[in-house]
């Protein structure tokens, strides 16, 4: 790509660092941004800036947060004796939208992935225990993404656990609300088959 | 969406200000940002604003350009005799990036469209009239996208040309190097019969 200007080249390549924007996107993104009043781009890179200067991790339960601890955890209304161990805070955001949980989460930070040389200590797997630990926690639900990382992942916290009172539970994993059978995968629907629901249950969810 | 912190939320929201961004990438772009290291964020913010802050239009292309007159336009190689009228920036960088043209360029800066209150007032006619006003002008180009709006524009500046000395002719129209013609619009197809061209022409161009 030819460039008239420096400027623009600059503002288009830093563009085009962001994941998924390529050369042409960014072009366009920065050519929108050129045309709009200067307020408004001062609000735009204001914002990114502030940001990454003032965002917190919480330091419970290590989601994104304005303050020392998250909304979720300082909300009296929620049940602090559920803990929802998710990979990372889009999963929180995830399952905040869904309106049905009421317990508080713990981010783990990532997947335990030998192959991302990713490993146990670089997880926040210590602070969950110690939540275990102080006996305050009654039940831990998993709630990591379904592939083999996942699953290690659960497996290695569950083998923490160990010798504590406390239950453990996984996300259901079956037939997506709307989806065909005909169309679903084999190992989703043996599970779905092996961990069937009595129909009084799903009665009560509808 | 809910969001458990008031700067993510706001990154976000000015995130998916841009044309094409939705709430969704625009989270995924922020927490991209929010994993980089504070200099590449700087270095993103600050492209942006010193683009926004010291960027020019060339005095007298009205192209985007670092410097009073563009590099084009300063530029003693290129045919300063002939000018190809553009809609915008980025069709002077689509020509540019063929390497053909030599001659320079004139931004209008839109087409006249009565439908989004665009008149010829408010596009750069008139300084392009004074330049073939000068008699330094040989050939006008006109190379806007073929639209109503285009070619309206095409014949509003043709026709103030009138009684001047100058060439005028607008780019070719026809089916594109490489697609098929029972593909093609019957107009383009019409079009490119009826704008035939010699065989021997062709072959020079290969």
């Amino acid at each position: 790509m030819e460039f008239s200007s420096k400027l623009l080249e600059n503002a288009v390549l830093e563009m085009s660092n962001l994941p998924g924007i390529g050369k042409r996107t960014a072009l366009r993104l920065v050519l929108h941004i050129l045309k709009q009043p200067m307020q408004n781009t001062t609000a735009f890179t204001q914002a990114i800036l502030d940001l990454k200067n003032n965002i917190k991790l919480c330091s419970s339960c290590h989601n994104i947060s304005d303050h020392e601890v998250c909304e979720i955890c300082t909300n009296p209304d929620r049940d602090h004796q559920t803990i929802c161990v998710v990979e990372d805070i889009r999963d929180v955001m995830a399952i905040e939208n869904t309106r049905t949980y009421k317990g508080i989460y713990h981010v783990l930070g990532g997947k335990i992935s030998p192959i991302d040389g990713v490993g146990p200590s670089q997880l926040k797997i210590t602070s969950l225990l110690e939540k275990v630990k102080q006996g305050t926690c009654k039940e831990i639900i998993f709630a990591l993404s379904s592939t083999i990382e996942g699953d290690t992942t659960n497996f290695y916290i569950y083998k923490q656990l160990k010798g504590f009172d406390v239950e453990t539970s996984t996300i259901a994993r079956g037939i997506a609300i709307g989806d065909e059978l005909e169309y679903a995968d084999e190992v989703t629907l043996g599970r779905s088959l092996l961990h069937r629901i009595p129909f009084e249950k799903t009665l009560k969810s509808l």
